[in-house]
C-alpha cells in the first residue's frame, strides 16, 4: 500500500502541470494518496514555497511523501534531490526551499542521480513530471531513500532573516502575509518570553503601535488591531474582521519592532 | 473504514491551512476520503458560506462528514458544534454557517466540549485545525455524535432573506452570483408555478425587464438575458454566451421582481 | 473496484458546482478515486480546454475516466458524449472540446441518450451533475461504454491552427500562454526538425528575434527569451526568471514564425 504523496507548487491550477505530475504517480503507485498543499505560490518565490513545506508538512503521517516544485532553474546545475527528516521524506530541486525545515531538524539528504527511477521520455523544462513525481512515487511505494543517488552532506539553504533580539527589545519581520491579510512575523513566542517584560512593550509595525500581545483577534473591538501568538507559534498583527495588509499598510518583508517599557 | 469527509473554508489555497486540517484529519483518520468542496468562500462571508453548503452537501453518499469552517469569530464565545442531518454529518463554528440547511432539515446537534477529541497543542486562531478537524476525523471513524458534546437545542440562524409574495406578483432577491456571472435568486419554482401566470409576466433586475421564462439560457439568442428555474431550484438570470452580472449590472443583494400582468 | 476519474471544467472554486458533480459521481461509484485537473478553464473556452486535455489525460492509469464540461451550449442541441480512446474514457459535450485528442488518436464514441445512467431530477442547465458525472460513473465502475448510448461516427472538431511550412520557414502560432507567461506555440518539435536549417535560423515573435533554439530557458542569462522545446513538444518562448507574455508583449493567438537563413 502506498503511502500519502502531498503536493506544493508555484505552477497554479489553470494549466495540465499539475495533472501531469499526478499522472505520472499514479502510473508507478496506483493507489498512492494524493493531497494538495498549495499550487499557488507565487510563481518562482522559494521563500514562499519554504514558508509553507515548514507549516505544512511534518503533522503528516508516517511515511508521508513531500512533493515540492518551485523549479526556478530547471534544466540548469541545482540538483534534484530526496531528504528523510523524522518520518517524513521529500523530493524536489535544492535550491533553497527546504531551507526552514533543514535548519529545523537534522536530515538524510541524497542527490537524484538514478535515472531508472526517472521517466524514460524527459523533456529540459519539466523535472516535476520526469524526475521529482517518479521519484515521489518510488518512495510511496517504500524503495529505501539510499536507493535514489548518492548521500549530500549539506542543502543549499537561504538564512532565513532571524530576529535580533537585545536589552531593548526584539526586531523582526514580516515573512508571510495570508489571505485574510494577516501579517505573520518571525519573532517566535519562546524568544518574547525570554526578552520581553510582557506589561509593558510597544509593538511598532507599518503605521500603528500596539501595547500589548492578546489571546486572539476576537479580543479586541471590530476594525481594531491585535498582536497575538499565531498558529504558526509566531507573533501576528490581524484586524479583528478586517485587513491588516490593507488597513495598516504593511508588505511582506517589512519591519516589526517589540520595544521594552522601563 | 472511515467516511467521507468534505471541506469548506475561506483559507484560500496559498496559504498552508488548507493542508494543515488534512493532516490533523489524516492524522486519526488515515483511510478517510478528503473531498474539496470549496476553499474560495469570500473571506468571512458566512452567509456565502451558508448557500455553498444548503446546495453541495445533501447529495453525499451516507455519514460522509462535512467540515466547514468559516469563522471570523474564532477564539471567542461562538460555540463550536457538530450536527447530524438525515445522514450526513456536519462540523463547524456555530455563527450562521448551517443558518440555510438548519432551515430547510431536522438536525440534532451538540456543543462540542469534549476536548479528549480534540487537539493537544492548541492555538486561539486555528480551531479548523485544532478542534474541528480532530472532531471531523472521529465522526468519521465512526464516533456516535452524542459523545463529542453536550446537546444543543437551536442553532444561530440568520434568516436569508425570504421572498415576498401577493397578488401583483413576487419580490425576491440576487443571494448568489456564479462564476459565470449568472443571477441566481432565492425565489423557489414552486412558488412561481403557485403565485404566476406565466403566461403574462414581467422580470424587473437590473437594468432590464424579460417577458417569460425560458428553459436554459441556451433557448435566447446570444448576448441576450434569459430567466430559467436553475440547478439550485431557483429563479436565475443569465446572459447566453455572457455575464450578465456585468452587462446588467447586478450586485449580490439586488433586488428581482416578477409582476402578474393582468 | 472502481478507476480513477479526473475533471475538467470552467466551474471555478468558488461555487457548489465541482462539488456537486463528485457527489453524483461518490453516490454511483463510492469507491472510484477523484483527480481534480483545472477547474480554472477561462470560461466557455472550448479550445483551452481541449488545449489542457491534449496534454493532462493519455499519461493516466488503464480504464480512468476523464470527465470534462466545458459546456456554453448545456440544454440546447449539442450531444452529449463518451468516447474511449486507446484505455482512457472521455465524458462531456460534443461541442469540440475533444478536437485535439480526437484528432491525434483512434476513438469509438457514443451518444448519450441511455437515460437509466443519469440522474433522476434533471436540470436544463447543469448536466455536469445530472448526465456526465453519473455517465462516468458507471465507466468507472466498468460498464462497457457500448450501454450508454448510440454509436457516432465523427466528434465535432474545430481545427486547431495548424502551422504552415515552406522552404522559407514556418509560420506557427501561440496557443498557449501559461501561469509563468510562457509562450506555448502549435510548432512540434519534428516539423522544426524536417524544415529547418537548425543552426542558421531566426524566430520573430511579439517584439523580439531569436537566434537559436536552446535546451532550456535556464541556458541564457536572467531577463532574456529563450527557444526550446517545451513538455508538450512544441517550441516555446520564455524569459528566464521572468514573464514572455508581458515583456515580449504576445496574447494568445500571435504570431510565431521561424524563417530559414540561407
Amino acid at each position: 500500500m502506498a503511502s500519502i504523496i502531498t503536493l506544493t507548487t508555484d505552477f497554479g491550477l489553470q494549466d495540465h502541470y499539475v495533472s501531469a505530475m499526478k499522472a505520472a504517480i499514479l502510473a508507478i503507485a496506483p493507489d498512492a494518496r494524493l493531497v494538495d498543499i498549495s499550487h499557488n505560490i507565487p510563481p518562482q518565490d522559494i521563500m514562499a514555497g519554504a514558508w509553507v513545506v515548514r507549516n505544512a508538512t511534518m503533522l503528516y503521517p508516517p511515511n508521508t511523501v513531500h512533493l515540492v516544485v518551485i523549479d526556478p532553474g530547471v534544466g540548469t546545475d541545482r540538483s534534484p534531490v530526496a531528504i528523510k527528516i523524522e518520518d517524513q521524506f521529500f523530493v524536489g530541486p535544492d535550491n533553497g526551499i527546504f531551507s526552514l525545515i533543514g535548519e529545523d531538524f537534522e536530515y538524510e539528504a541524497v542527490v537524484l542521480n538514478k535515472e531508472k527511477f526517472w521517466r524514460k521520455e524527459r523533456s529540459n523544462t519539466f523535472h516535476g513530471r520526469d524526475i521529482f513525481a517518479p521519484v515521489a512515487a518510488h518512495l510511496s511505494n517504500g524503495l529505501n531513500i539510499s536507493h535514489l543517488g548518492s548521500p549530500l552532506e549539506k542543502l543549499v539553504t537561504f538564512r532565513w532573516a532571524i530576529p535580533i533580539s537585545d536589552k531593548d527589545g526584539i526586531q523582526g519581520w514580516i515573512v508571510h502575509i495570508d489571505r485574510f491579510g494577516n501579517l505573520i512575523s518571525n519573532i517566535p513566542e519562546a524568544l518574547i518570553k525570554e526578552a520581553l517584560n510582557l506589561s509593558q512593550l510597544r509593538i511598532y509595525v507599518g503605521n500603528t503601535i500596539l501595547k500589548n500581545i492578546v489571546q486572539t483577534y476576537g479580543d479586541v473591538p471590530d476594525g481594531e488591531p491585535a498582536a497575538y501568538i499565531g498558529s504558526s507559534g509566531t507573533l501576528e498583527v490581524a484586524i479583528n474582521k478586517g485587513n491588516a495588509k490593507e488597513m495598516l499598510g504593511v508588505e511582506k518583508g517589512a519591519q516589526i519592532s517589540i520595544i521594552n517599557q522601563k
